[in-house]
Formats: structure tokens, C-alpha cells, sequence
């Protein structure tokens, strides 16, 4: 066969395959929305987002993924066409710190998908009120974000919300080194956030040992010096480079590429059903004596029940000095995680439930 | 059945779905790597980027669209399938005027998909230097954005640049009355870009006919500053709305609900062959004697071939007063254009086909 007949012959299978593409999303659709009148017949609600269903669909892409495609591409294009199928029933309002490009939104599309009605909020306080009062269905908010340092009032702000936690959002973060010169080699001074710095250290010390590192109080600041300055370069994102006319001399110099952000997602409903690969999310406090901390996690251990992850923030409240706040792996309803939860409620001044969810898939 | 059946059984036939799905988009994908063989075995280059190709699979999702999804939606999920197939065999870098967030950046997206490597530049002229010194594959400019101003420019840019347009990209573009007050009643003054102002006229007219309209320079600065006085808003996008801390009192009040932006794929592309339903923009110019320019668009009337837009710009060069820039509907290659381009080329002084390209899918 010629070039040209086994181009004309792929591209008619291509054709075939994309008529029955269109024909299965079609029907999926439909089916969401057969689901969506099952249950208003049965008047049983209209919270049609099942977070542990798309995670088991998700995951099971990923599982069965016979190639070509990455099974994170394969799983994201999942991701969007479940998004279509759910706003045609009941599209989903999102609350996010804004304005739209930051990082935080992207953690929205990540995890909601492009059918998803976007609402920018000025602060994270107002994503919370936003959410707590009804005009947005869900809100993601950083938890885990060092070099933007907003955790601590993200943790502050659930204290005092009565929102649970439905679902978890990772994120990638890629720094550049940016420079208005040519190239590494005339760089001799080095400005970021002193936590960009840290996660670039390797990268530094193999390819820049004899520059000044200076640390500054953003890596957006650093970029803005970069730009005003011949040999220096600034670490730093996407949106940096553009908007302060750098170009981006060595992309990716991040030491752990799976440099990740993690965000929440922050809703009403209190319980989501175990989706097979969960994590409870939990507030507690303790007295300040000695050993009071080791006490409140003993029933995690005794059960055999892993923690991934503890926070401390100093109380506003008398009658603790912390709380703490503690990501268990599992769900609140398995067994060992439920008693282990029994025990760490009868050791804690304060225990909350924040959420049980499925854990991030993409 | 009791509703647990038959969600259930809706369930089971969406798992089916999503099997198969998984299997259809996955041969798809080997499908392009075939593609990709082929064609390198044959020698016949690494451009697997087909625009015309492209637009022609979403017209046909478009026409053969059974529902319940609206035919753009499914458009979409086959723009991100198509995307993530080409993404597996050469992933397209795009230069576009950055920073993230902004519209071009959303146009990009809308157009490439994304899987595509976003390339954000500081300056338009950098967007062209960028895709003609072959460091993007693409770029994606503004043509027709009245609200920013930046036409003009890009205009100017194609006269001195060798890069031919690919591509066009249609954003629709929302205005809300954003203030830092409870609602529509408290709003004495309005601020806005007069563009903004005039597309909104009709909805000003109707309910806040006693409000001052005062224009300012950008829609960022009159969100600016109805965020520092009571009784004053602002018209502006969703950007501004988080950006200043102020709030929507009211969504979508342009007066055409149409109201989009257009932009323009650039590339070092000549040819892209006929998808069926395509536009040829052209650059002319003529000297500025009385009728000259009647005179250089008779061709056009005579061959019964439309022109959907011209604008003129100032000449820098001595030897024509001004260039023109035509959009015509039809390809440069379907007989009555050819035959309109002949008779046009010997009126104009300067003549350059800029591109001829697919019209806007989505």
C-alpha cells in the first residue's frame, strides 16, 4: 500500500471509531439523566456529585488503561466527559481564592472538570461564608502550600465552619529559572521565596554553585528584581515568566518532581460513602500536659490505623492550647478506622469529623 | 423495580459505557501513532497537526449530534480526545500573550485543547519572534478585542511578519456589574472602558437610568475604583470581580449575548488544505487616489466571493498610504476565490495571502 492509501485506510477507522464515540457519550448522558429522574421520582434528593463514584471510575481507568495514552491522560479525559454528563442534570458551582489563573484554580478544573460553573472569591474567609451559605455547592481551598503560606488560616477557618471535607485535589508545581540574559551560564545572583530556593537546591548547587542565593518574600517579587537586574535570575512559575518578561533559561529545576500542592474540596454533605481508597480527615485537641499528645494517638496505633499527616495550630479557644488536625488513612466507616476514631475521641477535649473522602486519583 | 434497582442497573450500563470508551479512545490513540509511523517511514515530515482534519471531525460531532449533550459540549470532549492523541506523538507548543488567566490564554486552550504546552509571552511582537524563530509550533493573537485595544498591533505585526494565520478562535466574552454594595439599587455611578460601556448600553438604559456613566481606560481600573467608594460599580469580567474583592450584583449584562472576542492562529504554515468551510484573510494595499479602493475590491463582487470583515492601518511604508486587511469566506484554493485573489492581486500594490484556514468550529 502506498503512503497515502494507509493514511486514507487509519483515518476511516479513526472516523468509524469517533461515530461510535459520539454514540456512547450520547447515551451516557442519557443514562445520567435517567439516574437523575430515578431519584426524583423516588424523591430521594438532587445531589446528583457521587465524589466516590468518579473516584472508582477514575481509578478503574487508570487500572485497566491499555495504552497508548497515559492513564492520567486517559483518566483526565474521563474526568470531562463525566463533568458534561453531570452539568447537564445539575451543574456544579465552585468557590476558589481568584482571580482565575492561579493555581488554586486550576486545582478546581483538575478536579471538577470544565463543565463546572467557576466563583472567585477574594479571600479565602469568603470561600468558606460562600459555601456555608449555599451559593456555591463546593469550594477548594490550599492546604498544603508552603511556598504561597496560606495553610495556617485555611486550618484557622475550619475551626470555626461547620463544612466538612469532601475530597482532596494534588497538584503539580513546576519552578523555572528565569532571566532576562541568554542563559544559565550568566547568571551569578539567584532570587525566590526562601522555600523555592529549598526545593531547587540540588538543581542549584550542581549547575549554579557559585551564585548568591537571595531570598525574598515571594517569588513574584523575585521575579520583578530579575527583570530590572542583568545576571540575576529569579525561580519561579509560569505566570511570572510572562508577566515579567523573563524567559525561562532552564525549565523544571525542581529537585522532587512530583512537587505537589495539595487543596481541599469543602462542601455541606457531612458523609460520602467509602469509594475503597479513603482518607478521614479529623480535628482534636488536647490538654497541654505531658504526653497528652502521645496519648491521643495511641488508638490510631493500637488499631493499626496509619496517620499522613498532622498539623498544629495554637487554639483562640481557653480550654485547649492546640489543635490538631489529622489525616487517617481509610474511611471514618471501616471498621479498624471506626474504632480507632472511638478511642481518640474519649482522649480529646475537642474531636471533630472533618470529612471522609476518596483520595485524590489524578 | 425499586429505585436501588434500577440505579443499579443504570450503573452497570454506564461501567459498559466506560469500558468501551476506554477501548474506542484508546485505539484512537494508536491510530495517530500509526499515523506518525507512516508518515516517517514515508518521509513525508513530522507535521501531524492537521487544522482542517481537526475541523472537520467537531463539524461532523456538531451535525450528527444525537443529544442530550449540547453539540457543543460534545465538540469539546472531541477536541480534548484529538488533543491528547496528537499530544502522544508531537506535543504542540503555543506562544500566546500571557499571563495565564487572560482571555488569549482560555482561546488557546479552547482551540488546541489541553494538552498542549502553553508558552506565555510578555509582549505581542514576542508571540511572533517566537513562532517564527520555530520555538512554538503556533501562536495565538487577538484580532477583533475593542475592550483591549491590542488590534491594531497585531495588525502592524503582520505586515512585517513572514508567519501566515492558521486558524481562528472565537471567545465569547462576558461583562457583570461588579460592586463592593448589596445590589443594583445602591449603584449611583458606573465606571467602565467605554467599549465596555457602550455594549452594555442597553441594560444601563433600562435599570440604572439615573446612574453616572464614567469611562476610564481599562475595566481593571474602573473595578479598581469601585472597590474604594460606596455607591459605585464597575463593568468588568470575572477576573476583576475576585481581583478587587468586589461581587457580581449582576452577571451577563452586555447587551449582545454574543459578544465575543476574536482571535487569530499564527504559524509558519503556507497551505492548509480545504476543510469544506474556510475563510482567507488577505493583506492589500492600494495607493489612495480617488475610487482605488472600490476598484480593488470589484474582483471580489464579481466572483460572487463575500468578504466578512476588512479593517485598514496606516501604512509605515512610503510607497502606499494604507494596508487592508480582508477576511473572505471560502478557501484560497475553491475556484471563484482563486479567480477573485488573480483579479485583486493586479489592483493591489502590495498583495500577501496571509492564510487560508477552517472557520471556527466551536
Amino acid at each position: 500500500m502506498s503512503e497515502q492509501e494507509q493514511l486514507r485506510s487509519i483515518r476511516e477507522r479513526i472516523d468509524a471509531i469517533d461515530r461510535e464515540l459520539m454514540r456512547l457519550i450520547s447515551e451516557r448522558a442519557s443514562c445520567a439523566q435517567t439516574v437523575a429522574q430515578v431519584k426524583r421520582a423516588a424523591g430521594s434528593g438532587d445531589d446528583y456529585y457521587r465524589p466516590e463514584r468518579e473516584a472508582q471510575v477514575l481509578r478503574q481507568v487508570k487500572e485497566a488503561n491499555p495504552g497508548p495514552l497515559e492513564g492520567e491522560t486517559l483518566a483526565r479525559l474521563f474526568r470531562e466527559i463525566m463533568s458534561a454528563c453531570l452539568a447537564l442534570e445539575a451543574p456544579l458551582r465552585v468557590a476558589f481564592l481568584g482571580p482565575e489563573g492561579t493555581y488554586t484554580h486550576a486545582a478546581v478544573l483538575k478536579h471538577f472538570g470544565q463543565d463546572v460553573r467557576l466563583a472567585p472569591m477574594a479571600s479565602l474567609g469568603e470561600v468558606f461564608r460562600e459555601v456555608e451559605a449555599g451559593g456555591c455547592s463546593y469550594g477548594v481551598v490550599p492546604i498544603e502550600n508552603s511556598t504561597e503560606g496560606v495553610v495556617n488560616h485555611t486550618l484557622d477557618l475550619f475551626v470555626q465552619s461547620p463544612l466538612f471535607v469532601c475530597g482532596e485535589v494534588l497538584l503539580r508545581i513546576h519552578h523555572h529559572l528565569l532571566s532576562s540574559g541568554p542563559d544559565v551560564a550568566h547568571v551569578q545572583r539567584v532570587y525566590a521565596h526562601q522555600q523555592a530556593l529549598a526545593q531547587c537546591r540540588r538543581w542549584l548547587d550542581a549547575n549554579l554553585p557559585h551564585a548568591d542565593r537571595i531570598s525574598l518574600s515571594s517569588n513574584a517579587e523575585a521575579a520583578q528584581r530579575a527583570s530590572q537586574e542583568t545576571g540575576s535570575a529569579a525561580i519561579a512559575g509560569d505566570t511570572a515568566e510572562a508577566l515579567y518578561g523573563l524567559r525561562a533559561v532552564k525549565r523544571n529545576i525542581e529537585d522532587h518532581p512530583d512537587n505537589t500542592t495539595r487543596f481541599l474540596v469543602i462542601g455541606r454533605q457531612a458523609t460520602i460513602p467509602p469509594s475503597g481508597v479513603d482518607k478521614t480527615s479529623v480535628l482534636v485537641s488536647t490538654s497541654n500536659r505531658p504526653g497528652a499528645l502521645h496519648r491521643l494517638l495511641t488508638p490510631l496505633a493500637h488499631n493499626g490505623v496509619s496517620m499522613s499527616r498532622i498539623e498544629s495550630r495554637p487554639s483562640r479557644c481557653v480550654n485547649w492550647e492546640y489543635v490538631y488536625f489529622l489525616d487517617i488513612e481509610g474511611h471514618s466507616e471501616d471498621p479498624d478506622v471506626r474504632q480507632a476514631l472511638a478511642g481518640l475521641r474519649q482522649e480529646a477535649q475537642l474531636f471533630r469529623i472533618l470529612g471522609a473522602y476518596p483520595r485524590a486519583v489524578l
